[in-house]
């Protein structure tokens, strides 16, 4: 499935802007869910995906629209005709393969994103694609199906007091980027636990299954890192951009921003070093193990060589060989094999081989 | 051949400029194929190689003249003519080794690209070139050969109300970009999932028929990578180069493709590292494995180093050694024996050496 | 806890701004003190974390405020109040696990640092964060704890001809971070030091403590650079800023800072390259000492192996063997044993494997 | 002789401008060849060396002169003189170890550059000095020794039609640059063949002549590349110099120098890393070919130790042992010790160990 | 001694600006040489330190002065007061660990610089370091004990017709500063020749002592990289400082600089993976040779390991074993071993296992 380059089925010879859905369906129905604020007021909507998209800009309202579930082509054409979105846009919603960007357009601000779904401790970390259209007064979020990553926003939206209700939708936009890089700090956390634990377990007792995790999570941090990383650039973007749909004061709170995204990147940094780091380790721990297992037997063997052969030697059948005839013969035969081998031990011993 | 500078025989000593095809003749005969319209209107000529040029350009239509087989540098020289192209751009179409680039010239701007034919799985992927003359109203495409890429832009372009009717040659150019970087992304994707597939397969079961393909496949990655690295060069070019000849317009819709070649080289470089590790990971699982083979016979001989050594101390000569004449004595030796190796197997086991 | 992304617990769904306090609780009870100076005059007063802020800026002294203890956030968010400090600053300070910056707001510079504290050689070496509020004629430092890192400073600042009692704050914040530069380059030297006694002892006689000493170091060695290499970009962008809370003559004693901070990066890239050759090395010589105790029993083994064959052939049954019957058989068929081993080890020693 | 850092002898403690040779001899006596043309006329002189230089530069006509044999540093003096070039220019000339460089002086543009001369196939590349000076219509080059370099450009010369006649000095120039280039292309080119053979070699019947190989080609990339990385930026600084001994159509037609030697660049890049994958896969065969020996060895022993270990049972001298009076006891024994042998071998086989 | 951060002890706690020499006693007592030259007249004097400093600029005379040992932080606070050179200043001449810079003041210009001291080729390169102070006709050197570095240029000086005499400071300056990059050129000549020579002893016969010599010279090579890459900023922040106190010819000589310290750096990184690629040859010689000897003995224990399994056989006590009263018996077993000693012999030679 080529998941390091698109994570989706590919469209062949579509014409640009063609408008099919290309990722997996993840939920049955999509969801559409409107609210209306300001510092005094605020209404929350369900709208049925059937129902007519109400025309906005409302004129004395900010407006969130947040669509979850995209893989209805039909329904997205139709919020971008309300919304005036170009084709261009609607295709890159609908193709959730797509590499993090901002693009502004004449009457918007694009951008898509990818936040990260992470399950229990064994599973893989998937990715999904979350897009934005910045208007005037308005935010429109596509996400492929409902999450808990824009909870705490929703939650303090419900506080008139709080900032998101005093400002316009640029603050909104801010503070959803702001959870989107939370959500990458997040998974970052996660997996560098995994990963210092392993750490641990790697250094102290290692075991095959250790290569498996220290394989799986290069992949993961690979895979985290294709998606973060041009985040980077559509923040720096963002700053230069000097975009009418951002106001000087939302800049002022983003300036926070570009510290996250690098310290997400530093650290990814840092936690593949140490996995190629571990790598090493635990590839050197297992030889020593093995090489000291062989050291052994080895040793074992050696010692029991010479003895073999006195053995050998008195089970010659010569007529005469001095001490046959000795009745104590064969216990002095083996105190001489036990005297040599108690010197090679010593010698071994000495020599730091055992 | 030296694949990896040039895919071709190298001309030595002539002039720059010089009109001598060095590539490989694909087909017998070149083939002309012209297609012009307009919004209304679309007509589709095959010209006969020998036949004169038409002349261009045409003054109520946008004109696509796409030229299948390259080798003939006589023709190209009268294309050349009546379009009134340098010589140096004609001396690149006839070099078909040559590095992907974008030039402006005064009447036209002139690039070289390739695209990518896979064969079936156990094939190498080869490069072809693909030259475009961009007019005022004309687009004349180099081929070495008739191929499929261009295919889903000439039914696009058989619909009179698809966007490339309703534009001038530079948006016919612009799709043919998008259609290029969609053969790369196709390439990687296929490649990329055939090294998938490898890696599953590496770290079940390795043999190593498993290392020629990580061999072959870095071979791979590295040629595709010569060929579309330059490409983001001539992307960046294009929109800094304000050229007359492509529309503020279609400046807008190329807005997709810096993010489409990052997409296509971030994988390549995934994948590339992908395949280090696997290197890595094949060569740790066949160490281990003749490691674990290696133990194994070297604990086998070990157990039976003591017996033997027992079986020869009954074996001596001597007149008095106890036991020799106790009727059970063999059978008590041979109690010894399994007790000794008995008590040998619990410690290795004990060890986690078996 | 995820040491290489964040050292402190994660606040998870809060806004931006939350004045929630992220890490350990290092002292019981915040602890503030005020220096008021100038050329002539300095008067220093240990303020109780409950009474109320005296108000600022004063209007003819330079005030130096320092606060051990960040954990109390009603305290940090009464000092934000007094000296009109954003949200968003008041939390970096108490968000003890931020990637350093620097950042200019409208009525103060602010900067967030690292300083480490190093305990004795085996121990871990942790950094705790300090926090500068630079406005015109204020300083206000935020250190986790009580440390002595500032102390030089102090005691400078108490003789009424220093140059900190003839500039304003500005030249203190200047001086601090040299302070700040000096504890970086302490610490490194401190390591750097213990790098190339471990070097030495490794090229000696190495033992297996050495390599979780290499691997070791080069943990510390990431987490400094972690902390160290933005505060490059701080001083570049200190630079950069033009800011009016920096005077042209203290900029200019700013001169010597990149030189600082580059020798700091250029001396941890080298102790990181040797640490790895350290690794390797260590590895090798490991591998090689192993391979000379294998090589020395496995010669020891041979030389028996041709004794113990021609004692076998002695000990056959047959009726007639020649030499059996001869009183020296057993003589000279040990003369002939000990001239094989004397040949084997001339030859052994004559090829080197000896 | 420091290969690496310079071909030659080193002068020391001169001033800087010394016109001291520091090469090696590489022809008996210089040869001077001046060629003189326009459009309509060309006229070719050998010059001896003792002869006085003529004075240019001659109104009419475009001069190329060339100097093969630069270890007269009176020569160098004389032409120097005659052509106002300052000190250090000569200097350079004269001190064939020199980085390549570009340098516009007041009434001349200064370069110097490598090319290779390569002998057979097992033989060192050797690179040596060409330097230009570009004067208003008259171009110097001062070479080593003669060379089939810039034969093409002499043929094509005395062609009334070609190009280089119909335009001034500066289009010769470029044309000689075209040649390098070509010839770092050519040798790329032979050397990329040979190790696209030695590939071959290595992973169909790798011997350890091959290593010796890959590391001759590994120091011959090293080489090159060290060689041809200064004239990147001299053609880009050449671009950007907008200097007046280079027309604006010359200009023009160099846009094909930088597309050039980043194929070279780049090719040498995969080069070197082909070299690199083919020692650890070198390495990798080695260690693989004599690890099945060594277990097929071990297998062997280890088939005879139990067969041996019961030779060694009925060996021993107990009175009563079970089947010794039996008259087939031996051939019943020698029947459980086949069986023995094959059991094992077919475990081995069903383990895949044989 | 943390070498690769300072040489040197380190001073804690001391204000910036403090004047406190921190480097090693090469020299007993401090030497002042004064040289007062023009284009007529030259005069030298020796000063004793602690002879009063003259003062200085003299108006009619270039001016240089240079000080042997600067660990009299008292003179050399006096020679500051006398040139008003800044405390900072003065510092970085008395610490003799610093980073090389270079900073313009505003009555001159500053900078320090790295010389090697190469002793006989098994010792240690070490460093000294050398300040410049270049004012308007003035130039102080400082240097930590005499050496012959600027020797030539001292014979020079001595030539009335020199062009240092024929130009002020900066152009002394200039002369210096190439003498130094000389300098830096030369021990990379030695230390590149040691290596190409221990690459030709490892290639041939390497021994262990080669190891030693390969980590030896890496630290080497990262010494002096440490030293001489800050370099490279100074010569171009020269370029760009547009100093008062360089003039524009002498700037048009400096064009140079900046190639000769790329060719030092480039030759540098060549050397170093040259040792790194030595390090990976050495390791698979050794391994190889080692693997040879291992596989000569197990292949001699193989073949006798039939052999005293047959010999095993007929000492068999078994009243009835075919052949045991032949009288040919034995000689007849000892030509069926010999036979397969023989057939093994020649089956390991085929497989090219000897």
């Amino acid at each position: 499935m080529a998941r390091f380059l698109r994570d989706k089925e590919q469209k062949a010879g579509l014409p640009p802007g063609s408008l099919v859905f290309t990722g997996q369906h993840k939920i049955s129905e999509p969801k559409i869910r409107i609210i209306e604020y300001n510092s005094s007021d605020l209404q929350e909507t369900s709208l049925d995906p059937l129902e007519s998209i109400p025309y906005c800009p409302y004129p004395a309202k900010a407006v969130w629209m947040n669509l979850d579930g995209v893989h209805d082509s039909e329904l997205i054409k139709r919020i971008g005709d309300r919304f005036n979105i170009s084709p261009m846009a609607l295709e890159d919603i609908l193709d959730t393969g797509q590499r993090p960007f901002i693009e502004e357009y004449q009457n918007y601000l694009f951008s898509t994103l990818k936040i990260f779904i992470s399950g229990t401790s064994e599973q893989k970390i998937f990715s999904e694609q979350v897009c934005f259209v910045l208007g005037k007064n308005y935010l429109i979020t596509f996400q492929e199906q409902p999450g808990p990553t824009f909870d705490a926003v929703l939650k303090r939206l419900s506080k008139a007091k709080s900032k998101i209700r005093q400002n316009n939708t640029d603050y909104l936009f801010y503070t959803l980027m702001d959870c989107v890089l939370e959500n990458y700090l997040k998974v970052i956390e996660i997996i560098g636990e995994r990963i210092e634990d392993l750490e641990e377990e790697v250094t102290t007792d290692p075991c095959p299954e250790h290569l498996e995790s220290i394989n799986f999570y290069r992949r993961e941090i690979a895979y985290i890192r294709k998606s973060i990383r041009p985040v980077r650039e559509i923040i720096m973007k963002m700053n230069k951009l000097n975009s009418e749909f951002i106001s000087e004061d939302t800049l002022g709170y983003m300036k926070d921003l570009p510290n996250m995204i690098d310290q997400a990147l530093d650290s990814l940094e840092i936690y593949k070093d140490i996995l190629g780091d571990l790598f090493t380790t635990y590839n050197m721990y297992m030889g020593t193990r093995l090489n000291e297992t062989m050291k052994f037997l080895t040793i074992f063997s050696t010692i029991f060589i010479p003895l073999t052969f006195i053995a050998g030697l008195y089970g010659m059948n010569f007529e005469v060989i001095p001490g046959l005839h000795n009745p104590h013969g064969f216990a002095i035969s083996i105190g001489i094999m036990a005297a040599i081998s108690g010197v090679m031990l010593i010698l071994f011993k000495f020599k730091k081989w055992l």
